[in-house]
């Protein structure tokens, strides 16, 4: 588990001028990783490290040799056109290229000309997907959105027994996950409407959102050889903003006995920049199990889980429609919530998902699930938000939603802010939808 | 959908001896693709064709300018070390190879000498997961398995509302798909005792086989294109063997609401061998749904799907003790069934799987589902075979089983053969369980 060093002092400035704002998510504090290269160019993909409003671009900083040692050789990994080399380095080496980066970032430091010379205006780029990603799993573990949505699929028995006992999770498409900013075609697909006794061929009238955090698995292990609580965070690399868009018409009717399939399967957005988890450590808080509620079994507990499993990231969706769009305002804030309240932590993630010998891989990807909150307006899906379509969500320009409708935007934001750490933050994870196409 | 050509003439023979034997796997006929390298060797692995008891080497064959056009391209792109490049090329490109090969294979070939030359003894091989599979999907296929399954687990509602309409489907794990003759262990996780209520946390004591066909997408479409019944099969370059290992006591606590995850995805295995869809021509036999059946959607029905779209592959499932290890006996038959019972055909599954616009990558991999037939011989799981561990299966040699017990081998074997059309078979996928890890 990260501890704070000097990389989080929050009296930290940079001398690239925007990562000071107050405002900013991408301060000296923050580093994150994405791959980049310049909007509508034939340039190669390549990591860069988000410093205010610029990029610091890995491949250049390898041309030009600023660093020595593990930070070196962590530049390297990161100036390929997926992160993956960089994640299978594991630690020790992340934070070596932390630490090379805040220093030579910072106000004063004599790589400042160096460096300048190898940053790329935000506004100037595009993402790629910042990694190959092998494996996606998605997890469930927000208790608030597990019992709200179960009331709904399942009213005599909202959360099923073992839900207090079992991180559960399932598998989940990687080939349609793309970066933010992304468009994709609402899914065609078998539903039963209410009162038939035959299914349905058409667009899905029941598109939905998930508010989720993603967890980029770094170093792996071998089948066969689960990670412990002890060791499950130095597996992961960092974490991003995921939107696991989800057609409710299709999951209700094809979601029994496997789960999930066509319902989720046609998108999944995630925002291109990667926070690292010792960037989050200032945002450390306990993990509080009610009282009531059953302990984790000993193979999902630690001292150390319990003293700081949480982060205290704050999540906030908006909402654009395209009247909205066409009188020039941005989007509508429609949720606000924190990761604080999830009922099970990454390293229980990590651990749980290796228990039975399951291998991770360098670049893995995990959702957290939906992370709605313990109050309705912190609920992170439409089908929560409007009591499966009851309540409308009544908009600040007078529209109304239950479900998205075509030209939507959804855009979800996170940061972490307190008093006496420096703010860092995600940026953001944008995605539209447009209209069915007829087959 | 592939017609019978001169490539699958019964009265073709080889100028390798071994491969005209009547009871060959790889006859002349067959022509499947593996990657494999000398056993214990540094060598690279490669794609190879099997042909009776050898390996013809595609690498050598690249590099000795035997075949000219499509089909040197073809052999170039199946030299790499995993087969996606091959799978990508198209199914015009597989049949220009796989007539060559034809050809040039056949007794009398002038080819003989040079392609003489590329042989491996399969005996002096190892094969390696012949792609690098970006998804794997597992369905459901076999309403005798829904049946069977759902009367344990749901005994009120065996075969839920859904299963006659929708191609049930979810997604399983990559990372851990191994290729035959790999051990494994087995896994620890959470399970609820009969009459507990709390779990308990230890090794699987309700470890299964399933019994299922693989099925390797070759080329992909783009993610919001679906593909079409009559496209379907044309993106699929061939199947091979599946033993998808199922932890029942871990699976009946976890799978609710969202499906089976650590009770499947600690390993599954697949023979190395992959028959292409072309060769199965002459076993293909119509698709028949009983009449008081709802009949597929419009969007999953095709005339030739009628006519042709089932295949006949027989099945078989063998298990052997360490018992009959130590005693130099071979394994036991537990099951023989065919592929033609299963609900939903290849096609339906390609296009079910893409018609929200979720996007297939070459060498993205299917399960069929565990394939038992309609009487519980043909039962393709233990868990159906012994009535959920009530009923222990009697072996010849005395012994019994429930479930799997460490030590078990299990070997599946396929094969197609009727009168008119030559034998052509998919070899063994062959794994064993090892004792749990404790941790």
């Amino acid at each position: 588990m990260h501890t704070l060093n000097e990389t989080h002092n929050p009296a930290l400035r940079s001398w690239v001028a925007s990562a000071n704002l107050a405002s900013a998510d991408f301060t000296i504090q923050n580093l994150p990783f994405a791959v980049f290269r310049r909007k509508d160019s034939a340039e190669a993909f390549r990591g860069g490290v988000a410093i205010g409003d610029q990029i610091l671009d890995l491949a250049a900083v390898a041309a030009s040799s600023v660093f020595s040692a593990e930070a070196a050789s962590a530049v390297q990994a990161g100036a390929q056109d997926k992160l993956n080399a960089l994640m299978a380095l594991g630690a020790n080496a992340w934070s070596a290229l932390r630490l090379a980066l805040s220093r030579a970032l910072r106000a004063g430091a004599a790589e400042e000309a160096q460096l300048a010379a190898c940053l790329v205006p935000q506004q100037d780029a595009e993402y790629g997907v910042p990694a190959r990603i092998g494996d996606y799993t998605d997890f469930y573990t927000s208790v608030h959105h597990a019992t709200n949505i179960g009331k709904q699929f399942r009213p005599d028995n909202p959360l099923l027994p073992n839900y207090k006992w079992v991180p559960i999770g399932y598998h989940g498409r990687a080939s349609s996950i793309g970066v933010s900013g992304r468009s994709f075609l609402r899914p065609m697909g078998q539903t039963l409407p209410p009162g038939a006794t035959q299914p349905s061929f058409g667009p899905s009238k029941r598109l939905d959102i998930e508010l989720e955090l993603g967890i980029f698995v770094g170093t792996g292990n071998a089948l066969g050889e689960p990670v412990s609580m002890a060791q499950a965070e130095d597996h992961v690399f960092g974490m991003c903003l995921l939107n696991d868009w989800s057609a409710r018409d299709i999951q209700a009717w094809e979601y029994q006995p496997l789960g999930p399939f066509l319902s989720k399967n046609f998108a999944t957005t995630i925002s291109p920049w990667i926070v690292t988890l010792e960037a989050l450590a200032p945002y450390r808080v306990p993990f509080l199990r009610p009282e009531a509620d059953p302990q984790p079994l000993p193979y999902l507990d630690s001292e150390a889980n319990r003293q700081q499993g949480s982060l205290d990231i704050q999540l906030q969706v908006g909402l654009q429609t395209p009247k909205m769009r066409e009188a020039g305002q941005g989007d509508a804030t429609i949720c606000r919530t924190s990761y604080r309240h999830a009922y099970w932590t990454v390293a229980q993630m990590v651990t749980h998902h290796t228990v039975n010998g399951c291998n991770l891989q360098p670049g893995d990807l995990f959702g957290s699930g939906t992370l709605s909150g313990p109050t309705l307006d912190q609920a992170g899906a439409l089908i929560e938000l409007t009591t499966g379509g009851k309540n409308p969500l009544q908009l600040p320009n007078g529209e109304n939603r239950t479900y998205l409708e075509d030209g939507d935007a959804i855009v979800i934001r996170g940061w972490c802010e307190k008093a006496g750490a420096a703010r860092i933050g995600f940026g953001e994870c944008r995605g539209m939808v447009m209209p069915a196409r007829q087959i």
